[in-house]
């Protein structure tokens, strides 16, 4: 076999979301891209903003020597104190530039933190539904993810959480605004979470992190904000990126952040730096760096989020469709009309309409709308998801 | 303890590149930066070609809906056939796209290709000296990385690596122009080599790839090439990065090539795409693929370079210095003029040179000068330099 056993089975198994994303590009090459109407990836659809623009037109005029070269494996010490400045304000916990690692986006922050904390063996909760290559970032350094199911609603099931802790317990991964429910847990949420892990903690005589995705923190709606995880929490790290709030995905922009109160923090920063370099990342990418340096906080506008959640949410809901008004994310996670969630997503499919099932987030009988789409797409897509909608829910 | 015991324990060996680089920085802080001369890490001064920034001026004013969204994970169509077609033309071996992944860098190319091909135990051979992070790259896939000796003149040992090669073999890793000797392996030694693994993979009924890392090709002098490794051995695969031959080694970007008639060519390039997913890189920094596509076989001139391999090799061996002359790269390997590398570093440390020691290539005895830097650099340091020579081999 070219491959190791590992990757070819995973490559059997491959991404759900992926294979959609593949499989629309495909049919969009037959029927044209007006026909067939993709909510499969995460991709920003939107713009980056105006100031991502004028910020990078500006920067690629500095010749100064080294800007393109090997800066520390942290990251431009402007570059982390510009994120711990934000963070400090956002968060309200004071972190300095040390408590901060620039990374490759997200995806990268997730493998340093694994990288840096697990033992082989170790545990890594999660609760379902998830996004699936949890289970490869967690497996690639040792450790084993353990899924946990969510309330009814999506809200983390702390007792079901409490009860999965055993000795070998690492850390709690949560993902808030969640992909794919787009639930955002409340401050109470994460206080009563932080109180068990630090109950746990104790009795285990060894720490169990909470590990923070948060790459959606600033896709909200109705005016609201995501809770500070860092202030429910001390044994917080986050992972986070750039990609969806600048629509910068495909430039892998993103940073891990540690609570300062951490015992033994400096030695876990220079674990994230080390894992940072010796995954092969060695450092998050200069010209990004020095680009969301001078956008801290800045976002895209999420008015189309907004009106494809609420256009999508009506018009499904009106038909009897069974779904948890996302809070935040451009995720929407339906209850699909028949227990087969991959019989009905084939349905669609047949319909040129493309939504990942919800075995894709190890979660069977519900399916995922990525929404960050132009309008006509969702416009373009409610016939059939009305149609179907109507036939099994009516 | 804050971080898994595997990190806590590299975090105490560290990178002794990484050390002095710090240390560099450290020192030029107390003493000014024009008292400090520091060779330890091959980040290129040189800036990078007028035509990089050509290029990067022009494409940051593209503002075309998603060119900094996702695009596969192996990278954009167009990047990969540049590549595939450069290659064709350098490798005389015909690629095509298909067969390029687009990463973040060399390192990360090496990791995404120890990720795909590496079942637990399995063997990586490679000859020392070597950059000592291959060990963590070999080791963060469940892979041993096991090292043979070079000839006294850094070629490679044949019979050596036969000798080492066993049925867990699955790799044999070369670097050429080598990092820290800059010898280039010629094409009678590749295909000597070639052979060799052909003939061990028939003995052992598997594959044995060929991994040639390879970021200092374009970086040679006296007008040498260096020989097609494609064209030496089937099964082999390029790790290689435009962090050197464009200066660009913070923007972190490089590639994956294979070569097309490995058995099982499809499923070893899904299995590369899908370690480049699931390690976390996702993809390689879109402007970046963008920029490399519109620059292949450009460099930076290699003048300034190639005078300070000229410059510190007859100053060094005039004084005694046994010193293998350099073929390509901008690293100089000296034997240390002391048995104990550790201790002549230190010297030099005295007397503000930072270079690295040997024992940081698993080679001590000798001391790794990385001549990247400006002429005045060089001129600074030979006074002691030529100081300690005489001491010792006076």
């Amino acid at each position: 076999m070219p491959v190791a056993k590992k990757i070819a089975e995973a490559a059997c198994r491959s991404s759900w979301i992926r294979q959609m994303f593949e499989e629309g590009a495909c049919l969009a090459e037959i029927h044209g891209c007006d026909k067939v109407f993709d909510f499969s990836i995460g991709n920003p659809n939107l713009d980056p903003p105006e100031e991502f623009h004028m910020v990078l037109e500006d920067l690629v005029k500095d010749r100064a020597p080294g800007v393109h070269g090997y800066m520390s494996n942290q990251g431009y010490p402007e570059a982390c104190a510009a994120v711990a400045a934000y963070l400090t304000r956002d968060q309200g916990v004071p972190l300095s530039g040390e408590h901060v690692v620039m990374t490759c986006g997200a995806a990268a922050a997730a493998n340093v933190i694994f990288k840096a904390i697990l033992d082989p063996g170790d545990e890594v909760i999660v609760p379902r539904p998830y996004f699936v290559e949890y289970g490869a970032y967690v497996d690639n350094h040792g450790g084993v993810l353990k899924t946990v199911a969510s309330l009814a609603d999506f809200d983390l099931d702390l007792d079901a959480i409490g009860a999965a802790i055993t000795s070998k317990t690492r850390a709690v991964l949560v993902n808030s605004p969640n992909n794919p429910t787009g639930r955002v847990y409340s401050a109470e949420t994460l206080a009563a979470l932080g109180r068990l892990l630090e109950r746990k903690t104790k009795e285990n005589g060894r720490v169990i992190y909470l590990v923070s995705d948060e790459p959606y923190r600033r896709i909200v709606f109705d005016g609201n904000r995501v809770p500070p995880v860092l202030a429910a929490y001390e044994n917080t790290l986050i992972a986070t990126s750039y990609s969806k709030e600048l629509s910068l995905a495909g430039e892998r922009i993103g940073y891990v952040a540690a609570n300062p109160a951490i015992e033994g923090i400096d030695q876990l920063m220079a674990g994230l730096i080390l894992a940072n370099r010796v995954l092969g990342f060695i450092n998050a990418p200069a010209l990004m760096q020095r680009v969301v340096t001078r956008l801290q906080g800045v976002e895209v506008d999420l008015t189309l989020y907004q009106e494809n959640r609420d256009r999508l949410y009506e018009a499904l809901t009106e038909v009897g469709y069974d779904i948890q008004k996302p809070q935040g994310t451009f995720y929407m996670f339906p209850k699909s009309p028949i227990a087969d969630d991959l019989a009905f997503s084939s349905e669609l499919l047949e319909r040129l309409v493309l939504v990942t099932p919800g075995v894709g987030f190890g979660f069977p009988g519900y399916f995922r709308l990525a929404f960050c789409v132009e309008r006509r797409i969702v416009e373009g897509a409610l016939p059939a998801l009305q149609e179907l909608g109507r036939k099994y829910l009516g």
